[in-house]
């Protein structure tokens, strides 16, 4: 190696944040209101209040900057924060880029995503407020995983909904789940009024992210101890993990220099946000200039390609409405690797951000996503989660971008996840098997149509 | 949590050791001789040229304490190195015990084990000699994928001969091999004299990891370009190893305690030697008072049940005569899910430590070792491999009975990996699938009639 610095920035544990950092206290846009679907008037806590616990609808509409880390689930971060912050010292000499290239690299933890960062906190603050069950929809099984694992910690069960055909296709994730005392049901199930109406239409349905919400959603709103939990999109998940950039401001700090821009994949938006939002206060508050970037698949646009309106969190239309970027709670995406990407809307305030120009967005195909995994795999040692690979891909552009122009550039970036549980998806690039999928245009036209009508 | 103490000790990357440590320099006893297997007398470096580069003969020969790291293997190790020590103070929680339970874990490696400890530095001596390829076997793929890692981050060739009912059964190790540039080959291949003859007998054997070694050393033995490379067992290996107890003892100092316990898992040992060497240096040079307990399967019983006794490595009776505790090479252990723990052998130096009654052995079934993984993840967080699994047993068995007799007692283990990869064998274990096999003493006694006579 010709460049000189650490490859790894640590934080000791006293370190960890003592508070995560709401946006809405420093936003210059507005967040429009939550509406409820039916009398289309905005919701109130109440509304919310069969599905989550007090405190944290209390955080969901919030507008105080900080909200206090209880110390039981800093106790619990202690297992694996602050995760360290990498100088890609390698992968700027292969690319032979003036470019400085840092990531955050939340694969360190148990689960192997930052998805924990919420579910802990959400487990804590179900069990202080005496619920004994917490009901979840899965995927891939990232969010479930991490779910579970909290739930574990503080005693709490956890009963995870976990799309069928993920159920019988991905095992492992659900032997993980198990290893941590959950119960995985395969969705659609008889055991729910929603799983048992799609069985009778379909005995062989191979099950959706949105059936598997309904399911979740049912037995919370039907079981006086049981809350139900999402992993990304609300404010209250997004603030969980603001701990990300904070520790990541810390960093920055300590290895001397300051994004000119930080990227993250975005699906619903949490881990984008999480290391995002601590630097767009900078900028709201102190003026710091600095680019903010949002990758998704090309198969599943939401950002680039969807309007901005209000629309149903799930295709079942059992949430309530939310202006965001969407491209319709009907949408179906195609069956891409990156399954925590798969989501046809985005978190509201990333939408707001986006919508006011503080935020840009980018859209790549599989391919050239897995080309970029690949080459930071030689690089830099870690094989990431394919949805973590997208922003390797916008990294590696910006980086050689810098080359061409001939600056030097900070790029921070989230890698969210390993692809440990992913290698089907390397498999598959590797054999030539992958499909270099966009989603069609007039597809996306068609799901648009049935977006309800507001205002 | 109503313990006091921080969960992870760090080093910073300029702790990392810059010499690895060499037990032969303050060993006791002596190593008897490696032998000759035509002419019964000792071998020299000239016989083993043609596998390995004489910068790694000469560590194996070396009575020199201390070897240097090269400043490049000092680089790559900096991408997870120093791996954290953690007190385990959930997991002595839940066991109510008054002993300290601490662990190395070395699962933050790209390829999550302790392996590319070695990997690495094999690859840069083969690389620094002029050598175009390394060529080795793997079973599971842990040892596999280590050195697919490390030749790729020195620009060298890696092949690898995988076990054929692993190369079907586990495709994800493939995988993550192929990802980072390895060709992998399913053994028996037609591509070599020892392959092709064990396909002719039978064109449908699942191979096994003796008939893979062949593989891998004929290529080696008849490529001028081609070295060959073993991830256990041999002094070099566990010489690399040391690093993990040389961060250890600093860890443990700045943690102001000292173990009166180190435990490992050992299949060939490497795992082992590398905690307990440092702390065996402390107890020959400074007196200090420590115990140390290798954990191996009851499947696979070399220390418990096996003879100190000349015999070959590998089944095809390729490699020269070593005196350690061994089940016979024509050893076939049950299938057992720890792979890394199935060899039929076990490190000479180990062994003469053992012999000499430095070093305590003990021998756990499947299930009781799952159980124990599965406590371990309950209470950590971790979800460890099975190969580590077994330490953990041994550990919480060392806690239990410090709580019986109402002492503290301080315990340091090797947490070799996690068990990502290794999720099947979680499942089996939860469903019931699990087998809790012990190694019939008659099959024992049966393939010790095939060990050589020397002397």
């Amino acid at each position: 190696m010709t460049r000189n610095g650490n490859h790894r920035i640590l934080l000791s544990e006293d370190r960890i944040p003592k508070a995560w950092y709401n946006i809405a206290a420093d936003s210059p846009v507005a967040f429009p209101p939550v509406l409820h679907p039916g009398t289309g008037k905005p919701i109130g806590p109440d509304d919310l209040a069969p599905l989550f616990p007090m405190s944290l609808i209390a955080q969901e509409v919030s507008t105080e900057p900080w909200i206090e880390i209880p110390e039981p689930v800093r106790e619990v971060y202690r297992l694996w924060r602050p995760t360290p912050l990498y100088r890609a010292l390698r992968l700027e000499e292969a690319l032979d880029t003036p470019a400085h290239i840092y990531y955050k690299y939340e694969g360190v933890s148990p689960p192997g995503s930052h998805k924990p960062n919420t579910a802990v906190a959400q487990a804590f603050f179900n069990k202080a407020e005496g619920v004994k069950r917490i009901t979840t929809e899965t995927g891939a099984g990232q969010w479930g995983s991490a779910l579970s694992f909290g739930c574990n910690l503080f005693g709490i069960e956890c009963k995870v909904y976990m799309v069928k055909i993920s159920y019988l296709q991905k095992p492992y994730r659900r032997s993980m789940m198990n290893a941590w005392g959950a119960t995985v049901v395969p969705s659609p199930s008889p055991e729910t009024r929603a799983g048992r109406s799609i069985l009778a239409q379909d005995p062989d349905s191979p099950g959706s992210l949105g059936i598997a919400i309904s399911e979740a959603v049912e037995v919370a709103a039907t079981h006086e101890d049981t809350k139900y939990s999402l992993g990304s999109v609300l404010n209250h998940v997004l603030l969980h993990q603001t701990i990300i950039g904070l520790e990541a401001l810390e960093q920055m700090e300590i290895a001397g220099e300051y994004p000119d821009v930080v990227v993250g994949c975005v699906g619903g938006g949490s881990n984008f946000a999480g290391l995002a939002y601590p630097f767009l206060r900078e900028k709201f508050i102190n003026g710091r200039n600095t680019r903010f970037l949002a990758v998704e698949p090309a198969a599943c646009p939401t950002l680039t390609r969807g309007p901005y309106a209000y629309d149903f969190g799930d295709t079942a239309k059992l949430t309530p409405l939310v202006k965001m970027y969407t491209l319709g709670h009907m949408f179906v995406p195609a069956g891409i690797h990156a399954g925590g990407l798969r989501y046809h809307g985005m978190a509201p305030s990333i939408s707001a951000f986006y919508h006011a120009g503080y935020i840009e967005a980018v859209a790549y195909r599989q391919l050239q996503v897995f080309e970029a995994a690949l080459q930071f795999a030689s690089a830099e040692g870690i094989i990431v989660a394919p949805e973590s690979a997208h922003a390797v891909r916008a990294v590696i552009d910006e980086a050689l971008a810098a080359k061409e122009a001939g600056e030097k550039r900070v790029i921070l970036f989230n890698l969210s996840g390993h692809g440990h549980f992913d290698m089907g998806a390397y498999d598959a690039y590797l054999s030539g098997a992958l499909e270099n999928y966009e989603h069609p245009q007039e597809k996306i036209e068609e799901s648009l149509k049935h977006l309800p009508r507001v205002e």
